[in-house]
């Protein structure tokens, strides 16, 4: 796959859908270096799924039946946020764990949503029994060309913005949204993965050496808690470095990021931070980071 | 006073202590054009106080007693930070009002603190008294050059940044902000400045013709609630145009930065915002509009 190619045609095609996020640099956080930040938690619907949910629904002949996704609460904001906009149906599963603050969200977008008891997984199963069912149009969370080439377009726009570190910290669910940074940057730039121990798919699949189960838990894992890494990521990280950190270091990344930079985010969104002021991720004298901002859906959410 | 040669040292003289907070050009709100925000409440200690504070510390010899400065919080805290990274004592008295969120902030970064019963006006007062006493050097919160010089570094990295607005709305509580807008841009570009209606020193100043006396109350009242416009401002202000707000278009403001923008911000951030979502300001067509999100301390604080 020519994935500059498809990045940037994703990048014309969703311009005029999505919010240009802001990037900063910034100091504090306990670190002795500066960090840049892209601010994509200030995306629609509060994360980058926006960008693969257009990218999608504009790249397709989306059916009379509209569109079915499976969520853990971001990207089936997404998915619902992006039908609406282009005027289709949007039918939601959502785990339990996605949570009061997500579901909320989700049904403020006016989509039929369904809650279902268990992990992402169940979710998934329905919504692929749904589009059986019915013919509508399935947006997968990660693990197609077009969700991918959608969240590529962050790093695009953020290269595009002045980007000038050595090393980009990602957090990893499902996996899609480093896929776009692995295609995008195609080893230009050094793409670390950062995963919660509670929700380590794409870490245990490296060390397997091919896509293994993992349970699924945690503060992140209605974020983050994908029960097996997607395969288009798995082709594109191979050789990749990934470390993981404590729940522990998770909240207080989150903490960090509202007391020292008044930036309320939700714990999957202050996940690639936490390896750097955990130690997870030590940069070498002189390497300059990144850490790309994933989601703000946190709970409570505080005007719901 | 050639505030563009004050501003731009200021600028040189702060660059290493503040944060270069970043921009975004946003869509939403209810409103049928976009607007440019600078997203200042992501400064040191929340809001855009800390710019003034550093280029007054930087630009005097501290006396060993150190630096007082009375304050709704925002300025106290801008003030006790620029102190202890400065390596000075810093005494601040903030009014009841500044409520506990404030109080807390302060705090925590080691002041010496006094909470004075009443109104703003009543701890500027204590803190006269103790700088007479003491020796210690006062750090007004907004009616100083150096303080205006501090804060109109805000409008200049704004421009450096690419700001293409014909017109900046600004909050207004005792004028320091708007003041340095109004020194910077020296009408080059419009700024519009909005206040409560609970909290309006500026407007009533310019009715009058002169600086008056206001009660000051209402959701913003701990950070726009000065009683009376600071001189500097009314000397720049003759002329501009003025609007007021109800507290309750601040706070639909204040929930529309969050749920449509991830923004949490206090209601003196959303009040230049609920200038055009009321329409107590409605632009000509085709006229760009910029609005400066100034503090982010919102009560309760999420993470105290």
């Amino acid at each position: 796959m020519d994935w500059t190619a498809e990045i940037s045609a994703a990048q014309e095609r969703i311009a005029g859908h999505v919010q240009r996020t802001p990037v900063m640099t910034t100091t504090g956080f306990g670190l002795d270096h500066p960090v840049e930040m892209k601010l994509e938690q200030l995306q629609h619907t509060g994360s980058f799924k926006a960008r693969g949910a257009f990218n999608t629904l504009l790249s397709s002949d989306v059916p009379p039946a509209g569109i079915v996704a499976a969520s853990g609460g971001n990207h089936g904001a997404a998915a619902a946020y992006a039908a609406r906009t282009l005027g289709h149906q949007a039918q939601i599963f959502v785990p339990e764990m996605a949570g009061p603050a997500k579901i909320a969200l989700i049904e403020r977008t006016g989509a039929k949503l369904s809650v279902v008891p268990g992990e992402y997984a169940n979710a998934a199963q329905q919504a692929q029994e749904h589009a059986a069912r019915t013919g509508a149009m399935q947006i997968h969370a990660y693990d197609a060309p077009a969700t991918v080439a959608g969240q590529g377009t962050c790093f695009a726009e953020w290269e595009a913005q002045g980007l000038e570190a050595d090393t980009v910290l990602v957090a990893v669910g499902g996996g899609g949204l480093i896929a776009g940074a692995l295609a995008w940057f195609a080893g230009r730039r050094k793409v670390v993965a950062v995963e919660p121990e509670t929700s380590r798919a794409l870490n245990a699949a490296l060390e397997a050496g091919e896509p293994v189960d993992v349970t699924v838990s945690g503060v992140a894992a209605n974020a983050l808690g994908a029960r097996r890494i997607g395969s288009i990521c798995f082709g594109l990280a191979r050789g990749m470095q990934s470390v993981v950190v404590p729940d522990a270091a998770i909240t207080q990344a989150q903490q960090a990021l509202w007391r020292e930079r008044r930036l309320l985010v939700e714990p999957a969104g202050a996940t690639a931070l936490a390896a750097l002021m955990s130690g997870a991720y030590r940069p070498a004298p002189g390497e300059r980071v990144a850490v790309l901002v994933c989601g703000g859906n946190i709970a409570p959410d505080p005007f719901p």
